[in-house]
């Protein structure tokens, strides 16, 4: 009993992200297809797409919502965009004094990419 | 009036791809955010992210509509989500014979890969 190790724990969206070929070698089964959807649908909003790019290109592709944008919409509609792109897996939250700090998941957006990459 | 030479014609949806930095370097503007979000959300259901894995997977990234597989949907419903890909810009349509083939637009496939690349 006492080799037994413990098994490394999986706390984060991120590690949960399908690490699918290139759609140009090949086509997607259903279980990828809604995951991936899901991912892409979060990205298919002009708001919540502006405030995914802000945090990604902030310093760490970590911002304070406190720093986000005037992106012409009203607080509880930024929060409610936030937790649309957590439950996608595209950015995790975490407090830091009485404020909510945003980060985007770096495997997501890989994921993705390499998704959309040529066949080349 | 005889030096005149003719401009080229732009014809097709990729030709007007914008071609955006990664988000992880820079923060969007509200008209690439339009263009974009667009885009993902043309891909944000998971039938049309099937079918057009399907078509870009195929030989050329070209498939006629008469070998797109079954994807548990009508025939009028797979006809309005090549609809909306189409008019995303993902993918172009031309017939032959008697039959539509849809083309993925690499242009257009580039520039979502490239603008969900890692900084590095």
């Amino acid at each position: 009993m006492s080799n037994l190790r413990e098994l490394p724990v999986l706390d984060t969206a991120a590690d949960a992200v399908p690490c699918c070929p290139p759609l140009s070698r090949k086509p997607l089964d259903a279980v990828d297809a809604d995951r991936l959807a899901a991912m892409f649908k979060a990205l298919g909003d002009p708001v919540r797409l502006r405030l995914f790019s802000f945090i990604a290109s902030h310093e760490g592709g970590e911002a304070c919502v406190c720093d986000l944008p005037d992106v012409g919409v009203s607080q509880p509609t930024v929060s409610h965009h936030l937790k649309k792109l957590r439950e996608a897996g595209l950015v995790s939250a975490r407090r830091k004094a009485s404020w909510m700090f945003y980060k985007v998941e770096p495997a997501a957006l890989t994921a993705l990419s390499g998704l959309l990459a040529d066949r080349s």
